[in-house]
């Protein structure tokens, strides 16, 4: 029961600095660490744009974990390439510069072999293109999303449009007090809740996250994990995402306890992503690995997990 | 096995403004919202100076709650007096005047009956004092302190001389960061185990707190509720170690156990102080209600808490 997943959203080129070194036009982009972190979990289709600058090796990054490229469209151009620095405790990124290029005409087709798939996320791009992509997905039977301050201010007509159809919704702090205009997270997050998603997922950087759910059931929080070193933060929130959603894609039904084994899988494939540059870590990771880290997420936040 | 817990710090008045309200001059002081909580748990004898405007309805909050009181001098003058307001997301407090009054010649001085306490707690005060008390308390079992910004910069090495003799360290994000001069939460908490106590627990406001050991073994993380209203946040953080320091003082024995199980009632405690103005809920909780929140944040928190 390894349901797919289908992800539209950037696959791209960052240029990175942080306190640990500097990474110039490394593959990145928020679907591409998304499929990464989720593929260790379940199949997944990537729809994004790329330019003439994608070479087949990046392309292989994406392959050799088994995912589906068919709706990868190359286009005249370069490819969207982002820059971006860290420093201090590294919570922000500061962007330095976004270039489109082809990103900017961007108009996702959903290849026919794709039309069946299950479960999609809609990464963080125009929320007119997430409705467009929704919309061609009639059948779907899971939708879960991202979105960012640049959308929350300036396309809100839109993107409220999305977020009635979501079941869930992943987004940060600062984007849920911004997207209900309310500084409480519980306030906030009912009134996000309001707008439309069953779920949402407020990711908390080094101190976890919390799911919220319409029903009236209590909250849930996952830890993250305290790490001494956080090399490159870029992606841990598309990590995060592809964990979470990679998890519940993977199992026969959304059960309460699912969720809450999913938001542990989120922050583990967050605190590999951030061990290296881009997505070096997430290309070599075993599902070992993963089920260990997953046993030390537990043991760091439960009761009866206590070496005596 | 409920050994006492001696706590010597303030005894104050505090005048308050948040979103929800004002309160003027009433009943607060880090040892009094420390006692208040810890004495849910354990006996509780308290060390303070107090001056002619503390009543004896102010005793009686304390008295009322079992709380040993032959500590508390009185001294010509007035009582210590905080003037704060909160705004936003109230995670920190604007200071608006600190008088200290009968504070500022502070001498604390232990009664005979004390000296047998065997768990001391150093509530944040000049950390000359917390070092002159714990002199006079040569055979206490445990020692627990707090401090904050303003000893960190300007009271140094005082402040390292009591950390030397700690075998926990209660504080914020902020005050880890600030004495160990690092961003990173895990290589300060390192730092800062590196002076002295075997244990520090960080708290994180409303997401949580951790404890790190200095004998290696992982981190524990602990969750806070997530609360839609919080009245007045004064005295949280003290709430917090009343709650973790008198479960562990109720315990025979201090187990890893037993330290995740305090982090979890210190989060209770914090959740609860932080309901109505000043120590108003932490007069009138029950000990039932304590176990049913202890038992929200285990079903908020734990794998194995969903409900099917």
């Amino acid at each position: 029961m390894f349901m797919a997943i289908l992800v539209v959203g950037s696959v791209a080129f960052d240029s990175i600095e942080t306190p640990h070194g500097k990474v110039d036009h490394c593959l990145g982009g928020a679907a591409t660490h998304f499929s990464l972190a989720a593929s260790y979990f379940t199949p997944v289709r990537v729809i994004a744009v790329v330019g003439k600058d994608f070479t087949a090796e990046n392309e292989a990054v994406l392959t050799r974990r088994g995912i589906d490229t068919q709706g990868l469209e190359r286009a005249d151009g370069l490819s969207f390439h982002w820059t971006g620095a860290y420093s201090g405790n590294m919570s922000e990124a500061k962007t330095l510069g976004t270039d489109l290029n082809v990103f900017e005409t961007f108009e996702p087709k959903i290849p026919d072999v794709y039309k069946d798939t299950e479960y999609l996320f809609l990464a963080n791009i125009d929320p007119a293109l997430q409705a467009r992509v929704r919309g061609q997905m009639p059948n779907v039977r899971m939708v879960c999303g991202d979105t960012m301050n640049y959308w929350i201010a300036d396309h809100r007509a839109n993107l409220e449009k999305v977020l009635r159809e979501l079941d869930v919704l992943l987004i940060n702090d600062g984007e849920v007090r911004m997207l209900a205009d309310e500084r409480n997270l519980v306030v906030a997050a009912k009134k996000v809740l309001a707008m439309g998603p069953k779920t949402l997922v407020v990711k908390h950087g080094e101190y976890g996250a919390t799911a919220f759910f319409s029903d009236g059931s209590h909250p849930f929080r996952a830890p993250a994990l305290p790490l001494a070193e956080v090399v490159d933060p870029t992606g841990a929130g598309d990590s995060f995402a592809g964990g979470f959603y990679g998890y519940i894609a993977s199992q026969p039904k959304l059960t309460p306890a699912v969720l809450r084994k999913a938001m542990f899988y989120g922050g583990v494939m967050g605190s590999f992503a951030v061990e290296r540059f881009g997505t070096e870590r997430l290309q070599n990771v075993s599902r070992e690995e993963i089920e260990q880290r997953f046993k030390l997420f537990q043991e760091i936040s439960h009761l009866d997990h206590a070496e005596e």
